[in-house]
């Protein structure tokens, strides 16, 4: 029988139900890996579960985004997270050792193994060809604890490589691509499995930014097989026993399949606000830029950072600009200090910014109001660079590096003849910043920011309350729970945050569902798209949500509302969508027994004195976990506590 | 006739009045610096001044305090200094070039000359035989306009140093020491001078960090000779033209005299929260240590940072410690990447940080709850770090490095052997980040966060008004104008300022203003303590404060007070304080014919019906600005407008 890679690991690791797509099954969980933002919530959650030891063959906890540290929230943060990294033996990154995802690609990232992240681009290990998936911090915790994860088998879709990239064209102009041709919504519901020939001329980081960025089509993950570019990566790395070679099989039963010749590949651009929203650099070429940043856990690697170094040497960036660079991880850092790649930098006039996603998530260097920014980074949504009216242009390193240069947006290939940056024959080894736990230490450290998370109550029979907000189509998890630079440093702290919740979309949120003590919210299309942050399902629960009706719902958002106890029900009819109106008071009757039987569920306004009808479309297993209040109370009933 | 080598430069640079103690004279400015947090304010009052051209020989607008940029502010901060610093031919410096004082020393300083900043540690610039002084932002605006600065003639207090340092004792630990001894108002209204033969065994970059602490000792300025190891600097800068030999005639009338024998002197540590709260470090050895940070204008010399990696090397830093680096400009990290020094910080695990200001001035790197931290900067007031309950240390970077490895407060003495750090014989010159002004450009770019900044009117005849608050003694800069991260991004918006005046006072004082159209203050003694910061004056002003009464105020913001058009009035009797209450009303009459014949001023308490007595103590120069309404107004009645 001839299987996908994805359908070889899936099936390695499967633990009980059909390898079929659409069925549930659930997995064996190899690795996790969490970062200080949204990994408080999961060690909170971790230690709830009152486990004795984890499960996973290895779990990391990375402290990455909030490493400005404005307040004392955060260095608090991070002594808490190392302080339960410590009592059950999980590795912890400190400070200023670098981006999760790179470090985890250098150092843990294994061929054939399965890693789940509450971060949203853990799919970077895909690169490596890993299954690794990104979900909602309860997932992660629920992971740690009992070694599995339940998902939903996805289709595979084959991205079929042939050619060769042009000079200057690079692995962020091929996802770039792709994302003009898919869309941020291609990829729901799939993996994204890469073949071909092509595939020879991607060096193993490259092959990662393009995983990484499968995050934006909405993939479930992507994945590249493991070949000798793999191999001579970890060998560099001093990991050569961790390769396996592996590949889907000639032949194998694809659901699509969409071919990529790499040699129609240009440099391209995301303009602002979306990833997908793509236009060749050639022909935005002469836009003045501001501002212009380098890095994150799409484009900060050896070879990336080596790129801008070839194009930046004896150059100075433009006086008009300002070009900020934060290496992926602290031995790249180190190899480009050792190597004068760093210097070129500083003789450039760069700014060198800290090891850490930084900019990336709004953490510092907001440009100037209506400034034009290129990022090499993943996301150019509207606001998330701190400033509100400035515009986010994603680009390649070499797109970056030449428009640093002229002040203004240029296509690297002006530069003419291409440049050959090898993979090193040996990275940097230092692992200072890694503290390997496991010392039995069990005081948990928990600063006067770290409150006790929202846990809900098993479902009821009925709900009544009154619809506090009416949405409409494609609310991010951004408009549910903002994240900047000035609320990140909360994500320990719901009662807090929850004062700003949907603040963009209705300043009095948080007042009426205090007055109203609670109620329900109806969105459009596509509610909770965005990010996988499970604040934007906590902060509602602590706020009394018990329902949410939708046209649809963004998968990891939905899973994130279920795990929290949340009822997400989605309008058998759309057109009921105009029916219902802010404030309408609504009741639901007989709840449990219609879960139960799958049947529709009749939601009656009492305000309007009609009727809509709506479905509940999870598993039996997510039934379940509402009926018991959320994912912790269902976990801590099957750990046997 | 012998002179001090302060009195030589005044001399040279006098423009009018008598060299005699405690007399006003003004002097010829020739350079001016300012930062970013004070330089948005100084450009505005500059553009208010509607001069054609500066006077000084050479301007230098540094980036350096607000470089975390979590929101547009900052960019737009940046984007308007470099603005007005194009129009006018005024040096800007870029972020990530570094620290604005030791950037001038690199580049800029020069024996003999005269500075004056907008940063109280502007008399790092002191260690090359520059009288530098640091002041109101106001002044500085001025100073560029006409050329002048007006000041009390100094007293001189010479500190002749003998002996030599022992192993592992450095310029840190004798300005601790000299603080221990002379305490935070041991230098007020004076130049501290330095002479003897122990100036043989301090480096250029060790004399400024004792030039740069001289603020702490509240020193008008502090200042060496300029010797040979001063033209090995210069030389090694590419500036050995700018090298003149200068020192104190040998007899030389001084106003006191400190003898301090080098070898003397032990490794020093400053408790919270002051830093002449100092202590030997060895007395204080084994406190353990979460947070250690390296840089700030005191102590981030090529030298310093030479020595941290020195004691680093092949070592790594303890798990339980984040410590931090941020080199003191460009250049330094530059050579540090090439000689292999911050390749030891990465092998070692520390967290490099941007070449700025940062942590020292509270941006960034806040300590955990009830957090030590031990830094090498020069303040360590309460609340500073960021974190309210932290205790911040100050420390030599040899005590630094040693502790971040032991994860406790070590004296590193216990390294044996002292270690040479030459200077280098070429420092590197790369001025990527320095953009020349002067391209005639007048386009000044104006982001909404920049606000019109206040200005008073002349001077009213009678005053009336109520009593809105009744401060202690001691109130600092700090209690009237807080100064954050979070508030420290607002520094060119005065009126969004003014709703955090006085907060940690009186929640309701911004109100109260309002309310009230404005009025006075009561202060006890010493009020006005702290910063240099003219937002401590420019925001009362913007609220309608129009006279202080205090039973003594602090020297620079009484200064600023009256460059505002504020009247500070001293209370003849201490013990009317008592009988004064908030809420009162209050009245003044006939205050110009007062002031102009000195005598005292009759405040009329309207709702107690009785009678206070004050008087204003400042020059007929002070009281021609009050009664201008400012010294902007005063100023450009002068320059012809």
């Amino acid at each position: 029988m001839t299987r996908s890679l994805t359908y070889k690991i899936l099936e390695k690791h499967l633990i009980s139900g059909n390898l079929l797509p659409g069925e549930e099954i659930s997995i064996k969980v190899d690795q996790t890996l969490t970062q200080d933002s949204t990994g408080t919530m999961v060690y909170l959650q971790l230690e709830a579960m009152n486990i004795k030891e984890i499960k996973t063959d290895l779990s990391v906890a990375y402290i990455d985004h909030n490493t400005l540290q404005t307040g004392f929230e955060n260095a608090d943060d991070h002594e808490f997270i190392k302080s339960v990294a410590q009592k059950y033996g999980i590795i912890y990154s400190k400070p200023g050792n670098g981006i999760c995802h790179q470090l985890h690609l250098e150092n843990f990232s294994k061929p054939g193994g399965t890693l789940l992240g509450s971060d949203s681009h853990t799919p970077t290990s895909g690169g490596m060809g890993m299954l690794a998936i990104g979900t909602g911090g309860l997932d992660v915790a629920v992971a740690m604890a009992s070694g599995q994860y339940h998902l939903k088998v996805p289709k595979v879709l084959n991205v079929r490589l042939k050619g060769q990239l042009r000079p200057w064209v690079s692995a962020k102009d091929v996802i770039l691509y792709i994302l003009g041709k898919l869309t941020v919504k291609g990829g729901v519901g799939k993996v994204i499995e890469y073949s071909g020939e092509g595939l020879k001329s991607l060096s193993l980081t490259d092959r990662a930014t393009i995983t990484n960025m499968g995050a934006e089509l909405g993939a479930t993950t992507s994945i590249f097989p493991s070949d000798k570019i793999t191999f001579n990566y970890l060998k560099a790395q001093g990991r050569e026993k961790d390769w396996v070679e592996l590949k889907g099989d000639d032949g194998a039963d694809y659901d699509d399949i969409l071919e990529i010749d790499l040699s129609e590949v240009v440099s391209m651009v995301a303009k602002p606000h979306s990833p997908d929203n793509v236009a060749s650099t050639g022909s935005l070429k002469g836009l003045k830029v501001d501002q212009i940043l380098i890095g994150s856990c799409t484009n900060s690697s050896y070879k990336d950072l080596m790129k801008v170094a070839s194009i930046l040497k004896d150059k100075k960036i433009h006086p008009d600009v300002s070009l900020g660079i934060a290496p992926g991880s602290s031995s790249i850092l180190k190899m480009l200090s050792d190597n004068g790649g760093l210097s070129i930098f500083i003789s450039a006039g760069a700014r060198i910014l800290e090891c850490s996603c930084g900019p990336c998530i709004g953490m510092g260097q907001a440009p100037k109001s209506k400034g034009i920014s290129l990022r090499t980074f993943n996301r150019n949504f509207c606001g998330r660079s701190g400033t509100k009216d400035a515009d986010i242009y994603l680009v390649s390193p070499e797109t970056a590096a030449i428009s640093s240069i002229k002040g203004y947006l240029e296509d690297p290939v002006i530069l003419g003849d291409g440049i050959r940056i090898d993979e090193p024959n040996q990275y940097d080894n230092s692992d200072a910043y890694f503290i390997y736990g496991g010392t039995g230490m069990s005081t948990i450290s928990m600063g006067p920011n770290i409150k006790p998370f929202p846990v809900n109550n098993p479902l009821t029979d009925a709900l009544e309350g009154r619809l506090l907000l009416k949405a409409g189509d494609n609310v991010t998890t951004d408009d549910i729970m903002p994240s900047n630079a000035k609320l990140l440093p909360y994500r320990s702290n719901i009662p807090y945050l929850s004062k700003y919740c949907f603040y963009g979309l209705d300043l009095d949120f948080h007042k009426k569902c205090l007055e109203n003590n609670g109620g329900f919210i109806l969105g459009g299309d596509n509610y909770g798209q965005g990010s996988s942050r499970e604040h934007a399902a906590l902060v509602p629960l602590y706020l009394g949500i018990k329902m949410i009706l939708a046209k649809s719902f963004a998968r990891i958002h939905k899973a994130n509302l279920i795990n929290s106890g949340i009822l997400p029900l989605e309008l058998l009819d759309p057109n009921d969508y105009a029916k219902l109106d802010e404030m309408d008071q609504l009741i639901i009757n007989d709840l449990k027994i219609k879960l139960q039987n799958k049947k529709p569920i009749e939601i009656w306004n009492k305000t309007k004195n009609i009727s809509v009808k709506a479905q509940f479309t999870g598993s039996q297993r997510d039934i379940d976990i509402l009926l018991c209040g959320g994912y912790l109370h269902y976990t801590k009933v099957r750990l046997g506590e």
